[in-house]
């Protein structure tokens, strides 16, 4: 950490992620010049005019020529033509990292298209992210005290995995490591089955010709249940997709589980019903204890989405 | 609401609900004196030290005799024992409410058990919880701005609604109307299959032999989604029961739903599965435009379970 000094930072795809990766780095004061590159111009604008970075570049070949460090802060789904389109244009020094949600997915594009810049090439998960996308949602502390997980593989040069490491610890986080195939096995337990729940209970309700009625009776019970289903679709399909293996073997287990559950009742199985519910409080409380919660995003900033 | 005067309150089971109800009264000034009941001495000991209630009475046949209301604050399932062993003993002006979670079943069990007081007695049901349970955990603000459901029976006299009406109003709540099966058809919905998918969720977590390891990578969106797996599990236990053939109703639609994306999944089917997620999210931006924010429980008082 001491001693990081990034002159030039380039970050694709300016959204929450990578937004708050220039931000974090900003106020830590290690990096000088932060380029943005986009699909999409106004939120390019947005991330201008609030300080995230310091210049739009449309030409993402041309903007990673001098970059010490490239962050690649798309949905997964866009990264492989991101890769492609870089790899002819990375600097000999250029560091690449990324913050997709999936890494065997992402390796495996990387290593197809890096090329011989795969050796620099740090992939990265941090375990951090609200239900608001774009630029504007984008603030400083959103990694202050979460899990940052590199995922280094044996080609990785030591020198690109300490820089991205120090990054990431600039940023207030803390850094794990994990493997490709366990990081997205448990991602696929605690993020993307998590999502497969809110999306579709918050769709069962929505298929309801009434639903704006019936929504009028919940209570804070529900809302908190869905807030995840307010997330970008875009970015989620890409993670399904990205992570379908173990998120379809999550999925199975829930089904169980929800189908016992059923079962139980049909069957006025009292019992049944209160030893699940027992196993399952009792375990978030054993979580909960010594968890502390996430830095909450700041009120006065403008949001793109309510 | 004028003029409302309640000399003496019984509520039987000093919960979050019971409590609540007692404190919001004592706060409006509408109610002399407060007698608690409930099961468990410790529990009653702490609502009388926090001024939830001003007497412990152990013996609700006696306490109800000259009280003018008598609010039933028990999870659903005690509500036959309850009413049984009151009933002999109401004063022949005292009215009766609930605060049950399902409505068909606790009017069945008035029917069968009150005799010729059920004609004063006020079916209710708020929209207002917490996962925090136990005379602790109530707060005189909790019903504030919050629906108050009343389910009238033709029966029921005038006066007795009017008077279990002004008392939720002097609470704050918004009062409003519906009939028994509308009730627990849309609770099933909004408050009951909530529940279960918290539960299920929770549960296929906790029973990873790495659970705690594992939640250990977890972001804030796990945490809100389960949130509510930390509510009563004996109290859960009952509404489901109580509510059986509506929420099994509920829980085929959702699992249908589930089923459906996980098909979507497996036939890597991204148009299907983003187009469900656009549907759950623009039906809860449309569900939160203007909804307000629950009132949150003081932080200064003490809480049975965090």
């Amino acid at each position: 950490m001491s001693g990081l000094r990034i002159e030039k930072l380039v970050v694709i795809g300016v959204g929450l992620i990578g937004g708050s990766f220039a931000l974090a780095l900003q106020k830590a004061r290690v990096v000088k010049h932060v380029v943005g590159v986009g699909r999409t111009r106004k939120n390019l604008n947005v991330a201008l005019k609030l300080g995230v970075i310091d210049e739009i570049s449309h030409d993402a070949a041309q903007a990673v020529r001098d970059a010490d460090l490239v962050l690649i802060g798309t949905p997964v789904g866009q990264m492989p033509a991101v890769m492609k389109a870089i790899a002819p244009h990375l600097g000999a020094k250029t560091i690449v990292t990324d913050g997709g949600s999936t890494k065997q997915d992402v390796i495996a594009c990387a290593r197809k298209y890096l090329g011989a810049h795969f050796t620099r090439f740090v992939p990265a998960h941090p375990m951090a992210g609200t239900e608001h996308s774009g630029a504007a949602a984008a603030f400083a502390e959103l990694y202050r005290g979460r899990k940052v997980i590199l995922v280094p593989q044996r080609e990785t040069e030591a020198k690109a995995l300490a820089l991205v490491r120090a990054a990431w610890l600039a940023c207030g986080a803390n850094v794990v490591r994990l493997k490709p195939r366990e990081h997205d096995e448990i991602l696929a337990h605690v993020s993307h089955l998590p999502h497969v729940v809110a999306f579709a209970l918050m769709h069962t309700l929505a298929r309801r010709k009434d639903a704006k009625r019936v929504l009028g009776f919940s209570a804070g019970g529900l809302r908190d249940t869905v807030r995840i289903a307010g997330s970008s679709p875009e970015m989620w399909r890409d993670i399904f997709l990205a992570n379908r293996l173990e998120l379809l073997a999550a999925i199975d287990k829930y089904i169980n589980e929800i189908k016992y559950l059923r079962k139980s009742l049909a069957a006025r199985d009292g019992a049944a019903m209160q030893a699940l519910f027992e196993g399952a409080r009792d375990a978030r409380e054993r979580w909960l204890v010594g968890a502390k919660r996430p830095v909450q995003r700041p009120a006065q900033r403008p949001t793109q989405r309510r």
